[in-house]
C-alpha cells in the first residue's frame, strides 16, 4: 500500500480495526449459532451474543493484541485471548470446534467484498460522468485512428461511449468476481465438520450476507480468488486503454484534450510551459501494478492437500494493494474524465489536415458502385490520395479527384462533394448510443 | 502448439481452412444483408449466397491464397481475390463499405467460442468422471493434510468432490467468458457504420451465433480477449491444483494413489522400478503454459485510439496454444482421474500411523466441555501428543490419555475411545454430497 | 512457434533432426570418454566414434524414432533403438551408466547456447544499423518530449544512439545469459556420479563447449534457464521500447519517421492512403510474447527434490517460441531502423510549432543568472509562456520576452536572442557519442 | 511493505528521510562541481558543500515539505523550498539547469544500490549457513527422489551443496544487476547537458559510487531496473526451489528434517500436536510477491519518447516491496536452514523401505557388463523389480535377484551383494563438494 495512491475508505477494510471486529463477528455469530443446536450452552451463546451487541471490545487494542501473538506466534488465538480479558467466563465457549481458517478465510471473504462493493460504486460513479461527457460530445467531430494514421471521422462522445461500455462490462464482471469470492467456510480442520454443525456455518452465512462453501478443506479453495484478482486486473487494463486514450489526446501535436491543469500547479522544475498529462501517466503505471496481483493469485490456487499457507503472504500484499490501488484509479479516472478539458476546435484542425483523404473509402465504394472494378477502383483512388499525403495535407483529395478525368467520367463534381460530408459520419450515432446507453438522448 | 500436447479437434479450429471458411461465411451473410437493404444488387447477393450454398469454393487452396499475399501483403484481400476467381462477377460485391477488421475480428470470435464449446465439453467429461469416482470412494477414509502435516481424518470421495465443485466453477466462468467473447463487430473502419447499414451486423451476428457489438471501433475491444484468456488462466490453475494432488498421493512414501501405468511403459531409462507421476507433472507444466497467455492478453487490451495492430501477433500464438493446450490437459485430467489406481489400504495404513493424533481436536474439545479451560486442555493434550509425535507413532495417544491421571479424572476410558471414532468424522458427508451434486447417492 | 515470425535458422535449432544430432553426439562423446577410462572396451569406444564421424546415422528417420516411441513411451530409449539399428553390436555400450536426463538436459544446453549465438549475431546487426544511422542523423534537430509534450530539443541521433547503448547493454546480459546456461551434466540418475566417471561429463563438456555443471541432480538447475529467459524478456522490452518510439513518430500527426513502404503493398483494404507503422505494431505485440516466457520459466525453477518432469513441457513451449520469436523480431527491428524513412524537415517544423516554448528553461536560468530570485524568474517566464501555449505557437516566446518590460530590465533583446539559439542544445552531442560510440566520427 | 514481512536496515533504505538525505547530496555535489566549473559562483557553492559537511538539514521534516508539496504539486521542488529556508541565500544555484530527474532518478540509483549491497550481505550470511550444515551432512545417507518417487541414494550434504551453488550463481546475477543498476544521469531536461557540464554528472556519480549513465534521457533508461528486478525474480524462485525442498522433508510421511519449533509455539489452534513448516511455506509465498514486480518492471521500459512518468508509481510499489521481502525471505530461509531440525536415521529408514529398489540400476548397468544385451538386462532386472514394489518394499531385491535363475547364471551372489553397497554413492562426493566449495573438507 503506498499513502498516495490510497483513500481511505477502501484503506480502512484493510485495517486490523476492520479485521478484529469481523473475526469478532464470525466468532460470536458462530456461537450464537452453537447455542441453538445445544452444542455450547444455551446461556452463554446468549452471553456472548449480547456482549457483541453491547459492543463489548470498543476501541481494539492492536498492540496488546500483537504483544499476546509475540508468544503464542498465533494470530487468531492472540485475539481471543484478548478478546476474552474483555468478556466473562462464557468467552471459553468461543471457537469451539472451529479452526483458525474458519476465521481468517471468512474474515477474507468478508473484507474482498466490502472492497469489490467499493469498487462497484466506484465504477458507477465512472460511469456516471463518462455517459454525461459521451452525450455532451457525442456529435463533436473528432477523427478516428487506427494504428496511429488518420482513418475516418468519429465522434469524441463516441470514444467516451465505447469506454462507458468497456467498464460497464467491468461492472458486470466485478459482480460476478464479488459473488464467487462471497463465501463463508466454518467446517473445522479439514472441511468435515467433524466437530462443528453445518448449522453454525449457515447461520454466519446469513448474518455476514455470503453464502456457505459447499465443500471447503479449511481453506476457501483459491481459485476464486484468482478469478476476483484476475477480474481487478482486467478492469486495471481498461482504465490503461483509456488513459493512454488521453495521453495521446494530450500530445503537443495532438491536443485535443487536456487533463485539468490547476492554476498553481507547476508542470516542470525547468521547463515552466509544460502541462503533462501526469495523471493519466500515473494510471497507467498503476494498472501495471494491479495486473501484477494476478500470477500471484493464480499461482495461489494450487495449495498442497487440503491447504498448505503460502497463499497467505501473498494475499497479505495483494489483497489490499490491488483493490487500494484500484479504488484510487478509478476514481482518479473519474476525476480526469469529469474535468477533462476537450477541445473541439482542435479536433476539426485535425481533421480537415489531411486534406480529405479521410473520406477515400468513400469515393472507392462510390467508384465501385459506378460500375468500376475494386481493383481500378482502388487504383485511382490511390493514385490522388498518394498525391495528397505526399504534400502533407496541402492538397486536397477532393480537388485531385474533380481534376482527374478518368474519375470525372464516372462521377460529377456533386456527387464527389457529397461524398466529403462529415455529416454522414455521424448518422449512426444515435444507433450506437441507444445500444451502449439504451436512448439516444440523455434521461433528464 | 506443440503437436504432442494438441488433439485434432481443437487444432483444426485453428487451421488457416477453419479460418478462411468462417471468413467466407462472414462476407456471404454480410452481402446476403446488403442485398436486402439495397446496399448490393439483390440478385448478385442472392447469387453468392447461392455459391455459399453450394459450397463454391470446395477445398480451400492455402498456398494460391498465400501467394497471392505475398505480393499484396493483405491477407483479407488475397483470401478475397481468390475466392473472387472462384465465382461470378458477383464476387465484386463482397467486403463492400466493410473493414479487414469486421472479418477478422468477428472470425476470432467464432474461433473463440468454437474453442470454449470444446473446453466445456471437456469439462462436462471431466466433471462427469470426478463424479463417479467422487461417490465410489464416498466413504475411503483417507488422512487429510494441512501444510503436508496429518491433521484430521477425511474421505477420498470428499477430495474428489472438492474438484468437482472447483471444476463447476470453473464450468461456469467458461460459459460467462464464452458469451464475453461472442461478438460480432461489422461497422467499418472506425466503428461508426459510415458505409455500413447496422442491418448488416445484425444479420451476421444472427447466423453465426453471435450478439452485435453495441460499440466497435474497427476492432470488438480486446478486454473481451482478456477475460477470455484470464479465465483459462484459472481453470488452468485448478488442473495444476488436483494435478499436485495427485503426485503427492504417488509419492513413494505415501503412495495413496497412483497414475494408471500400462504394462508395457518404461518408467526411466535407469532405474526399471520407477513409476513416474509423468502425467500430472506434466500437467503442472502445461498450467503454466496456459497461464501464460494472461499477461499478455492483459497488455492487448490498451490499443492505441481506435486500434492498433499489436495485439494481433499475440493472438496468433495465445488464441491456439492457451486453448489447445488447455483442451489437451483437460482430457488428460480426465483420463488420469478416470483410471486413477487408489489404494484404500494404504490409505488406512497412513492414517493409523500418527498413533491417533489425527484424533487430537476432538479430545481437546471434549476437554472443554468437561470444564477444563481452553488453554488447560490444551496444554493436556499437547503434552501427550508429543510424546507420540516423538514416539515416530509408535505410542499411542489413546492409551497415553487414558494412563494420564489428569485426563482421567476428567473422562472414563469409554468416553476416550469413542473420541476416537473414524465415523465421525464421515457424518457429514453425505451433507457436503448433496451440496456438491445435488443428491448424497448417484443417480442410476 | 508461428511460421510467419520465424526464421529458418532458429527454427532449425529445434527440429528434431538437430535435437537427434545433439542426443548422438552427447552419447558418443560420452561413450568415447568411457572408453578411455575403461568402464567400457576401448575398441568398442572407438567404433563408436568412428561411426559417428563417418556420419552413420545419416538422415534421421523421424517417423521411425516416433513409431518405437508410441510403444516404449521413453523418447531417449526410442531414439538409441533406432540409432543401435544403424549400427554394430558395439551400440549396447551407449548410453551406459547414464539417465535420460543426460542427454536431454546437455542437449537442451546445447540448443539454447545455439539459439543465444544467433541472437547475439541479431543484436550486432542491429548495433550496426543503429550506429550507421545515429551518425547519418547525428546533428539532425528535434525536439524532445517528456509526457508527449515537447521539452528541449536534441537530436535524431542521440535518440539512436540511446537505443545503441540500450542494445549494446542487451547484448552484455545475453553473453551472461549464454554463459549462464551453457553447462553439461552427465552424473546419472541423482546427480552423484555412482555409474559414472565425471571425466566423461568433463570430456562431452569440452567436446561441445559447454562447462560441467558443479552439481546436478539428474537435471540442470533450472534457475539457469530462469535467468536465460529473464533476459529474453529484457531484450524484447528494448524492443518495444523503439518499437514504440517509431510508431510514435509515424503518427499522423507527429510523421517525423515512416517504415519503409514498398510500392506494391496496400495499407488497408478500405483506406487506400493509409501507411501503418505495421511493423513496429507487429513488434510491440511480439514483446509481449516474449515476454510471457519469463513467468514460467520462473515457476520452473522449484522442481521436487531431485527434479520432476513438469518443466519440461513448459520448455517445449517457450524454448522454440521465445527464441524464435526474438530472432525474428531483432531482425525485423533491425530492418526497419534500416529503411527508416527519416523526415527532417518535419522534425524542424514540429520543434518550431510552440513558438520558442522549448527554449524557457534556458530563459529561466538566465534570469536567475541576472539576478532574479528562482521564483520569481519562473513566474516570469511561465507568464509569457502561458500566453504562447494558449496561442497554440502563433505568438513567439522570443517577441514576448522581448516586449516584456519585467524581463527587459534584466536582459537585452540580443541576450534573448541568443538563448534562443539551436545549436546549443547540440554542443554536448560529440561528448555523448564518444560515450557511447567510443568516437564523435564514424570509423572508415 | 507488509511490517510483518520487513526488517528495519532494508525499510530504511526506502524512509523518506533516506530519500530527501540522497537528494540533498546530489544537489549539493553537482552545485560543487558548478562552483568548480564557474556555473555558479564558487563561493556560493562552497558553502553550499560546508552546510552539507556541517549536516545542515538536521533532521528532515517530513511534515513540512509535504506541506509545500501540496501545494507545488511537485516533489522535489517542495524539497528544494524546504532545504533552502534551512540555508543561506547560496541555496537558490542549487538544482541549477537540472531537471527533477536528474535529481530522482539518480537517487533511485543510489537506493537500488543500497537495497543490493544488503541483498549481497544477506547472500553471503545464507551461504555461510549452507556451507557449515552442506558439510556437516556431507555423508548423511538420504534417498535421492525424481518424480517424488525414490531413485538412488545421495547425501544430505549434497542437497544442502546444490543449493548452495544456486545461491552463489544467485549472488553473481546480483551482483551484475547492481552494476547494472548504479549509475548516474545529470544531463538535464532531455539529456542533451544543455544546461549543465557534463563534468557535473561526472562529480555527483563519483561522490556516490555510480558510474555516469552513457546516454540518458531525462530518465536513466528503465531496461536497467527492468533486469535488477527480474534478476530478484530468479533469486526468489531459488528461495522458492529449497524452501519447497523442506516442506517436502516436513511432511508427516517423510519426516526427514523440520523447521526449528520453539518451545513455546502453539502449531494449531485445534490440533495440538502439529508443527507445520509454516516459514518455508511462507517463503513459497514471498517468492511469489517478489516475482510479481518482474512483469511490471519489463512493462516501465518502453516509456514514450524521452520519457513518460508511467514507471514512477510502479516503481514506488516494487522499489520497496520487492526488495525488502526479498531481503526478509532470505534472512528467514538463512534461520530456517541454520537451525533445521535433520533426521539421519528417518533419511535412513525411508532410504531402506523401498527393499533394495534403488540399487536397481547398478544391477542392470552390471547385467550388461557381463555380457547380457541392455534389453534382456532391463527386462530381467524390471521382472524382479516389479514383484519388490507390489510388495510395498517387503521383499528384498537382492534376495529376489539371488534366487533368480537368469542372474544366478550371470552374476554370483557376492558380486550381487557388492552392487548393492550403499558407499558406492558417496564415492564422488568430495570431487562433488571441490567443485562447489573449492574443497572437500571445510576450512577452519
Amino acid at each position: 500500500m503506498v499513502p498516495r495512491y490510497s483513500r481511505p475508505e477502501m484503506t480502512a477494510i484493510w485495517s486490523p480495526e476492520n479485521r478484529y471486529c469481523i473475526w469478532f463477528a464470525i466468532e460470536v455469530f458462530a456461537a450464537e449459532a452453537m447455542g441453538r443446536i445445544g452444542m455450547i450452552p444455551a446461556a452463554d451463546a446468549q452471553k456472548i451474543r449480547a456482549a457483541y451487541d453491547a459492543d463489548v471490545l470498543g476501541e481494539i487494542d492492536i498492540a496488546a493484541i500483537d504483544e499476546i501473538e509475540a508468544v503464542t506466534k498465533h494470530d487468531v488465538i492472540a485475539f481471543l485471548t484478548w478478546a476474552g480479558s474483555k468478556m466473562g467466563p462464557e468467552s471459553r465457549y468461543l471457537h469451539q470446534g472451529m479452526t483458525s481458517s474458519d476465521v481468517l478465510d471468512t474474515a477474507l471473504a468478508v473484507q474482498l467484498k466490502q472492497a469489490a462493493d467499493l469498487l462497484i460504486r466506484d465504477l458507477d460513479e465512472l460511469l456516471a460522468v463518462l455517459k454525461r461527457r459521451a452525450f455532451e460530445h457525442k456529435l463533436t467531430p473528432t477523427i478516428g485512428r487506427s494504428h496511429g494514421i488518420h482513418a475516418e471521422p468519429t465522434t469524441f462522445g463516441l470514444k467516451l461511449a465505447q469506454a462507458y461500455a468497456e467498464f460497464d462490462r467491468c461492472r458486470t464482471r466485478l459482480v460476478a468476481a464479488r459473488e464467487d469470492i462471497a463465501t463463508c467456510a466454518i467446517s473445522g480442520a479439514v472441511g468435515t465438520f467433524a466437530n462443528i454443525d453445518p448449522a453454525v456455518e449457515a447461520h454466519v452465512a446469513q448474518e455476514l450476507g455470503l453464502t456457505p462453501e459447499p465443500v471447503s478443506t479449511q481453506v476457501i479453495p483459491r481459485d476464486r480468488h484468482a478469478m476476483f484478482f484476475a477480474t481487478l486486473g482486467v478492469v486495471a487494463s481498461s482504465i490503461e486503454r483509456l488513459a493512454v486514450e488521453i495521453r495521446h489526446l494530450q500530445r503537443t501535436e495532438v491536443l485535443e484534450a487536456e487533463e485539468y491543469f490547476s492554476p498553481g500547479q507547476k508542470g516542470s522544475s525547468a521547463m515552466p510551459h509544460k502541462r503533462n498529462p501526469v495523471l493519466t501517466e500515473n494510471l497507467t503505471g498503476l494498472a501495471r501494478v494491479v495486473r501484477s496481483a494476478v500470477t500471484p493469485a493464480l499461482e495461489n490456487v494450487a495449495l498442497w492437500h487440503e491447504r498448505d499457507i503460502s497463499h497467505s503472504s501473498v494475499e497479505r500484499y495483494i489483497g489490499p494493494d490491488a483493490t487500494i490501488t484500484l479504488d484510487f484509479a478509478l476514481a482518479r479516472l473519474t476525476g480526469v474524465v469529469d474535468k477533462l478539458v476537450v477541445y473541439p476546435e482542435r479536433m476539426q484542425k485535425n481533421l480537415d489536415r489531411m486534406g480529405g483523404l479521410v473520406h477515400s473509402q468513400r469515393v472507392l465504394l462510390a467508384l465501385t458502385h459506378a460500375g468500376l472494378s475494386r481493383e481500378d477502383s482502388y487504383a485511382l483512388v490511390q493514385r490522388n490520395a498518394m498525391k495528397v499525403w505526399e504534400s502533407d495535407g496541402q492538397l486536397s483529395l477532393l480537388q485531385l479527384l474533380k481534376d482527374d478525368p478518368q474519375v470525372a467520367e464516372k462521377m460529377s463534381a456533386e456527387e464527389l462533394e457529397r461524398l466529403f460530408d462529415l455529416g454522414h459520419h455521424m448518422a449512426r450515432v444515435d444507433t450506437i448510443f441507444e445500444r451502449v446507453f439504451g436512448a439516444a438522448e440523455p434521461k433528464i
